[in-house]
């Protein structure tokens, strides 16, 4: 990758960046997480969306383990450089509980509410093996 | 509001946590930027989005010094807690550039392209006085 990009970003005094993942064509924003330069790199290298998952402390190859990988449709800098915006292609549930979005609880009359119905088993998703987010 | 979104939300080592604006009706991203209790609360209160700033270290009401106010429609956390997701009206454009969205570099061909127009001269935005990002 070019060295336009690294210069782009601001990393924060970790090495990591903010990445939203937002569905290409419905616009559904899915999740937020983070991106060291390797995960960036290797997310630009094979297409397929591959996080910094900060509790594990390493590569977090969306969907190694569930299946519901993103494919990568375009990388997005924003104006200062410290946030990232990937147009993906979320493959079933983007969510490690089942949902499609992890943004399901909304307020709503001063409650906090769910509004996004669970669509797959978590367990079906991790085998009993909990989650790795 | 209620406590539920409070003991929802788990706010990082500075008290903040960061907040997705995303246009309700059209589904565009068009900024990410940090919100701290009070200005949670404040959004909440008003309607109109309040964020805070890390740069200047207070209270960031969108649009104060712009006018490109964001109307909020909806406030959502996620499924850990650890990122929001507004759906907002945003008047104007979003972007201290001067562009509806702060997402307008976009890595295609292995470069870094501006994939959106600037729609409004930031002169006339902030009458010279610089942004107050």
């Amino acid at each position: 990758m070019s060295d336009a990009l690294f210069d782009a970003i601001k990393f924060d005094a970790n090495g990591l960046v903010p990445a939203i993942a937002q569905q290409h064509d419905t616009g559904e924003v899915l999740m937020m997480a983070w991106m060291n330069r390797a995960a960036i790199e290797e997310t630009l290298a094979t297409g397929r969306v591959c996080y910094w998952s900060r509790s594990r402390g390493g590569l977090w190859r969306k969907g190694e383990s569930s299946g519901q990988v993103q494919g990568l449709k375009e990388l997005i800098v924003d104006c200062d450089g410290d946030t990232l915006l990937l147009k993906v292609d979320q493959l079933g549930v983007a969510c490690h509980t089942g949902r499609r979005s992890c943004f399901y609880r909304a307020v709503r009359d001063g409650d906090l509410v769910e509004i996004m119905p669970v669509e797959v088993d978590p367990k079906a998703l991790y085998g009993g093996c909990g989650h790795k987010h």
